[in-house]
Parts: C-alpha cells; structure tokens; sequence
C-alpha cells in the first residue's frame, strides 16, 4: 500500500523505451551506449541487457564503480575528467575498459602522468550547445588535445563526442531534427579532418529528443541517450515521446483540498520531485502533469490539471473544479515528473506497478 | 581531501544562528520549537539542545521518528496530518509527546476514530500565504474544526499555526517587517475570537525571514523557523541576515576553464545544489554565489561571480575575468547554495571545515 510519495515505474513501458532505441540504433548501423544516468539502477541495467546492450554511458566515476560491480565491462563516464578522482580513475581503469572525457591539454598532460592502466579518451566538442567541450571549428586546439592523447602510452584515442543539449529548446519534429541535422553536418566536417591521421576516429552524439526522432544517423558512429528510458513531461513538450510512452509517475498522498481555489494540496514537494519546472503549450510554468489513476498505473493526462507549485514537502495541485470535487484526504494522486532524471535521483528508488521496490545507486 | 561535490558546514557559524535565534525567543517570551527539516542531522540536533532547545518541529514522520530516536520527546510535525501514514502515527503517538496539524473536520474525524494514543493538534490557519490552510476570516469552519478536536478523548487541541511563506517575497527590512506584522495582528484577531471559549489556546508562527528580522512578538506564543541554522543566498537576498551568517557552502571540482566566455564549468549539477533558483538584486536569475575560498572555510561573496546554469552533473560559474583565470581543471571553487534546505536534502550530508563527517537522514 502506498503511504507516502512513490517514484512509479511502469516497467512494460520502460521496456518498450529500450527496445524501441536499441532497435533504432541496430537499423541505423550505429554503437548503442546508452546513458545509464537516469535510472542508476542495476535491475534496470539488466532490461537493456537483455536487448543486446554491453556497453554503457555514465556521468560519474561514483556510478562507474555501482555499475562495474554489476558486471558491466565497458563504460564511458561523459563528463570532463574530475582529475581529483584520479584514484578511483586508477582503480577503474585496471578493472574493465574504462573510457573518459577530455576538452583541454591540462587533463591530458595530467593523465599522461598519472594514469596507471590504459583507457579510452574521448574528446569533449561542442557543436552548438555551448554548455561545454572545445568549439568544433578550433580544429587547431582540437589537434593539439589529440596529439597529446596519441603521444601517450596509456590512452587511446577514440573520437570525438558532444551532447546535442540543445535540443532541449526544441519544440516538435521539425524543430528536434534541425539541431540534429547541424550536428551531423559539423561532426562529418570534423571527422573529415581527422580521419586520415586517425583511422578509426569515432563520432559519439546522443540526447534523448535527436535520438528519439531522427532516423538519419550519417556519420555517426554512436549514440548515447539516457532519458528516454523513462522519457517525462518536458520530452513531450519537447515532441520527442508521447505521453503514452511515459514510464514512471509519482504517487502522492492528498493532505488537503481547497475548492474554493481549485487546488489541491498534496504530501510530495522539491525533496521529492526535485524543482526542475517546464513552461507547457500555454507558457504556464509547471513541475509536473497530473495523470489520471489507473488501477496501480496510470492513464492519460488530465488537461489542465498540474502541479503548479513547490515548496519542500508540499505539492500544489490546480485543476478543474470537476477534478478537485473527486478527492478527498488519503487519496492518492499520480503525476507526471517534468524531469525524470532529477526525480529518480531525489526519489532513489522505484516501485514497480506489480509492487516491486527496485533499488538504485544512493 | 575533497575529490568530489561536497556540503561545507561552518560549525561556528551554525552555533552562532542557533544561539542568535534562541535568545530571540527567550528575549521575546516566546517557545522556541525550531524546525528541523533543514539539517535533518542528529548531531546539528545536539547543538540545539545545548541551547535548551527541548521540543521541535519536522515535516514528515519519517523525520519525527529519525529525531525520536535521538531522545526528542516533544515533536510537531507540522504538515497536514497524511491519514494513509496512521500507523505510524500511532506509533509515535504512544511512544513520545506528539503533535499534529489539521486543517479539516474530514482528517479531525479520521484521526478520532483512528488515533491509539494521545497527540497534541494545531489548526493551520492561512494568514496571507496561501500555500494551505484554512482562512484566518473563516471562523465559522475554523470552530468547526476546533470543535471536533475539543469532542475527541485522544486529541488534545493546542492553538493555531501558520507559516509566513509570503516573508519569502519581502525584500528588505520594511517589508519583511510589513509581513510579520500583518501575520501578527491576524494571528491575534484570531486567538481573541477563541480564548474565551480554549483559554489555552496558542499562536505558533515561524518562517526564517520574519523571525530573522522581527523583535515584537506580541500575542505569538510559539516560533518555528527552520532555515535560519544555515541561512543561504535567498535569504541573504530577502534581506534576513548577512552573507557571513550563512553557515553552508557547496566545494565543487574545476573540470574546464572557458575564459573566451568567462565560464567555468564545475563538478556540482541539480543533483547536487537542487535546482533551486532566485533573482539576485539586478534580476537574474542564479542557482548559487561564488564565494572567495578561505582556507578550510569560505569568504566573502565574488561579485558578479554566480552559479549561473546547472544540468544533471554540470554547473556553469559565469565571472569576470580576473577570476576565471585564476582557475585550472582540479582546482576546488567554493559555492554559496540558493536554499540550503533542498542542498542540505540532496547531499545528504554535511562535511565540517575541520573535516568532520556529518551524517543525517538519508
């Protein structure tokens, strides 16, 4: 029985999430090396194990470590090298195929120095997101950071990734594949550079809403979206998902109700659904979508009906009086995170609709 | 050695916000009932009681017993009560000196018929914020309530309660001021209406920015604040202390330096600071202040140097150039967070700056 807030998980859904992008990935003849940041969890690694997946994407080296112990052989983690962690860098790396991040001749000549097994380096460019990474038109920096990769016995160098972050102030299709289109065409155009030095140079692209719609991956070699395994409100307002494919929701218990100005007022706030908000069709700013209740699931969204506001452990749900008139205290409402990533990682553990608890990394 | 996205705790900055706060109230004639939901730590709990702190406030049960166990035995949990959570309830009721909020006949009659053990009730009463609550003017339902608590044998009811979150948009003094006393002569409207008839009746206020500010406390019997242990960027921005109050500060790792956009790119995202943001004095928006380092500890405030854009992972430190190029990849850049109590609950743990590991509820 449900008591308090509870992180949803609609495993079917989160299944078809997976099946759908590995199969994507096969047809297009590219790497899948999915971003295991999202969920943190080794059951769920498993799902994607099953659909072929040997070789992950991770954001730290602490989340490198969870997934090593389950198994996991071949992990990238995607984040500029934090040079401080070189011991536990040491540790990975002399365990399974470890491949890291790197942007500047600094963390190279670093590692240069320190690494005491080998590891793949990838090199951070940016093709237009400008959150981080070297701009893909200084090939000039660009040569010296992978002459200093090359020039060292312990690194291999294997291409180059960026994070097409971009995408996220995509509205629809057509908007999704424009900053696709411009990171193929400027990642080819870096490729082409390379290439006849370095052979077997890769290109390593992946967010959730390009790798969701495009189906043209030219030139790319890999792709490593994350979200998508559970996918949430913001990636349907992007367009990358529909509701429908949507896999996890929170249930919340009701403390209040305050018809006389259409809210509800419910236990679940910012330590629970974290404060990532999305300005919907409207523009209205919300921090989740209110579905309707379905057995121990879910079902559609409920127009108009959204959490509106946050504060630490209170949820201020506004929607329609015929709604509002439905609930009462002890009833259990179930909304829609806006960003399932941040969601899962306050929340740190699902509960499957048949009842299972699945774990994550703390 | 920090290695990784670490919560610093100045010890003698937070001792000094407890004992501030403390002789407030006994200055002022007032119960002091602080509210814990911002460290959530055992040991920050101890520092309170050396204070003579010897009853509290939480928000959740969960918290209630976490403290219950550390020999508190007087404990609000000022949330509206969650009926689908009674067994625990019950539990706590019959183990130490519990009290509850209510603001519905509808949970006042769940709990007579469900309650095992005696509980304290307050009545939340919505004096201007609107979060929740029932209307201060709505006397009619408030005696109601009052009237169902006051018929059953295990409820016992202690007055009314109310959080000035509107404090929260008060810039400066004056309004802060304009707020309180607004609170307070709503408050003191409402107790005149019930004294007669519960001559015991109380009147337990409390947000941070007000108790901060505010000496007179006329007709308040009770203050909760919570934040005021740490204090953060937003209430240095209310104008509820002074930056050199602020007793936390995020350590983040350099991992690239962008001086072409004056950007530094740290290792602290929205799963380290939350995604808590506030406008600073010129309007923009920004998720934590850069702050001069200082040994083991922080200085003062860098101007113009600010959290300015955090991802999963990732946060971005836009600053003038003078600053930026004192930094390298490895170097530790030290963070004053927006709302430390979100901070506080996503890291989990505080790091003091003689090196001492401070755990709290996980």
């Amino acid at each position: 029985m449900i008591t308090t807030p509870t992180l949803l998980l609609d495993e079917a859904k989160c299944r078809r999430n997976i099946r759908f992008m590995a199969d994507k990935a096969r047809k297009s003849g590219v790497t899948f090396r999915p971003h295991f940041k999202t969920h943190v969890s080794h059951e769920t690694g498993e799902w994607f194990r099953e659909e072929g997946v040997d070789r992950i994407t991770v954001s730290s080296f602490r989340m490198a470590q969870y997934f090593a112990e389950a198994g996991w052989q071949d992990i990238l983690v995607a984040f500029p090298v934090n040079i401080l962690e070189i011991d536990v860098i040491n540790d990975l790396a002399g365990s399974i195929k470890l491949s890291l991040l790197v942007e500047s001749v600094y963390t190279v000549d670093f590692l240069a120095k320190n690494l005491k097994a080998p590891a793949g380096v990838y090199v951070k460019v940016d093709l237009g997101y400008h959150r981080t990474g070297v701009d893909d038109r200084d090939t000039e920096q660009i040569s010296r950071i992978v002459k200093a990769i090359t020039g060292s016995r312990r690194m291999q160098f294997i291409g180059f990734l960026s994070h097409a972050g971009n995408s996220y102030s995509a509205r629809g299709r057509t908007e999704i594949l424009k900053v696709h289109e411009e990171s193929i065409r400027r990642a080819a155009e870096l490729k082409e550079n390379f290439i006849n030095d370095y052979p077997d140079t890769i290109i390593s692209l992946g967010d959730t809403p390009t790798c969701s719609i495009a189906d043209d991956f030219s030139n790319v070699d890999e792709i490593r979206p994350g979200n998508f395994v559970f996918y949430d409100v913001m990636q349907t307002i992007i367009g990358s998902c529909s509701p429908e494919q949507v896999a996890v929701a929170m249930a919340c218990p009701v403390v209040a109700v305050h018809p006389e100005r259409n809210e509800i007022v419910i236990y679940g706030g910012s330590v629970h659904f974290s404060k990532e908000s999305v300005a919907d069709s409207s523009g209205r700013v919300i921090y989740g979508a209110v579905v309707e209740d379905h057995g121990p699931g879910w079902g559609d969204i409920v127009e108009n009906a959204v959490l509106a506001r946050l504060s630490q452990e209170h949820g201020i749900v506004e929607a329609p009086p015929a709604f509002i008139t439905r609930f009462k205290p002890g009833d259990i409402i179930k909304i829609m995170p806006v960003h399932s990533c941040i969601t899962a990682s306050v929340m740190r553990e699902y509960r499957t609709l048949e009842g299972k608890r699945i774990t994550r990394l703390l």
